[in-house]
């Protein structure tokens, strides 16, 4: 049986072709696809790529922020639940989902029948999310990516006493103006990520082993201060960003299964 | 009897000499006077422009961020009531107090017996205070005094969804990029700081009268806005700065008045 997870996001859309649920024979990622044209390229480019039509497919399941308007999808299911199955999917042992994106952070607890059981949301305030690390990268003239490495040099990180972006702005320049390091601040500039995001982990109650995906999950200076804030070790996966359209995937594995089962 | 009020504030200090505990016989403000090199300047500016020597003073009152270390004063009070003390001799019916300022908001309840009964305040978010009309008049290139002309030419104030300064700078210029007019997006800028200082408003309970200070007082895009949102007529005072420093002058009275009687 074949299904396709296809997961819409606001900037970039990620497709997985599966194969018995079990064996991803197609993977593609595409940013910028905005809206739905996006999405219907992404899955026209992994069909072609693996020598295959829609007819092809079993089931297209859907999700992300603009899975509602996605016509060739036979189902939609929200972010959080593909995200998390996708997560367990690859590592069975998580029970916590710590998702950082560019505008928005998330908590997921999941239970040992790998349900989720308890979710937080940050999407009201930049600080703690991506677009923190963004406005910081700009005020330093340096590429996001950079900030990992320079962090790793710090000998003290400096403190940022606000937590809201713009008051935390100033200070950062201040801070540069009377001499604290780059890579001082730096650093300052991961924990202030990362404890912001640990009052929402401790919120939902941290439980072992610990995932960490989104965009931010590629910053090692926010993981590791994450990881020292909450006093656990954290995994995460080059490909976390393509957890939500794996767990579409299988969600439509599982849906498809399930209809055969009923038709027998 | 004479007694001096002295506010030190972050960025300005402000000072009233009053006579007697009703009549006003010197004002000064300074801006940029940062701790008390200012305030001691400012002192002497008003005592001189008086024809007074320090010693002619009875009790020198200090308020605001810089208060405790300010050698010259005998007594320091707090911001709040200086503040709500000053408003009350100049508009005796208020109730309630909105005070914008650079970088937070207050709204302060007083009862009937000129007592402060509750108060709220936002300092940790740069939403709902001035540094949002500041972000927010960057982006425009203009100078922020500016904004309440070209909000009052608005037909249809632009819908500003975020709440945060962040966010909703992304929201403004994609909206000006979108061809919004100049015009709606200041004013929706102004709704935008009024909807959130509202919400703290409400939390503390709004009776009336209504008076707003702070440096957005000055605003009357943001001042018409509130009182929109709050259905009350809200007034207010060019000086209203100073508010803090006659506070601290009328309780400089107070205090030396019952030293006084004490005394007899
Ligand atoms: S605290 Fe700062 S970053 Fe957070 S909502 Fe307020 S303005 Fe935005």
């Amino acid at each position: 049986m074949l299904t396709l997870g296809i997961d819409i996001g606001s900037t970039t859309s990620k497709c997985i072709l599966l194969e018995n649920g079990e064996r991803i024979i197609g993977t593609e990622l595409l940013v910028a696809g905005i809206g739905t044209i996006g999405a219907e390229k992404i899955m026209e480019t992994v069909l072609k790529k693996a020598q295959l039509s829609r007819d092809d497919i079993d089931y297209v399941m859907a999700t992300g922020y603009g899975r509602r308007n996605f016509d060739p999808a036979h189902g939609e299911l929200s972010e959080l639940s593909c995200h998390a199955k996708g997560v367990l999917f690859t590592n069975p042992q998580v029970r916590t989902i710590i998702d950082i994106g560019g505008q928005d952070a998330k908590v997921l607890r999941i239970n040992d029948k790998g349900v989720l059981e308890n979710f937080m949301m940050n999407d009201k305030c930049a600080a703690g999310t991506g677009r923190f690390l963004d406005v910081m990268a700009n005020i330093l003239q340096m590429p996001i990516n950079e900030l990992e490495k320079r962090a790793e040099l710090s000998e003290i990180p400096a403190k940022i006493s606000s937590t809201c972006t713009v008051f935390a702005e100033s200070e950062v320049i201040s801070q540069l103006a009377t001499g604290e390091t780059v890579e001082n601040v730096i650093a300052g500039i991961c924990n202030s990520v990362a404890s912001r995001v640990a009052g929402l982990a401790k919120r939902v109650g941290i439980k072992e082993e610990v995932f960490m995906s989104g965009g931010v999950a590629q910053n090692g200076g926010v993981r590791k201060a994450l990881e020292k804030e909450l006093k656990v070790p954290i995994k995460w996966s080059e490909t976390s960003q393509m957890m939500g359209a794996l767990g579409a995937a299988i969600s439509a594995y599982e849906q498809e299964k399930k209809r055969g089962v009923l038709n027998e």
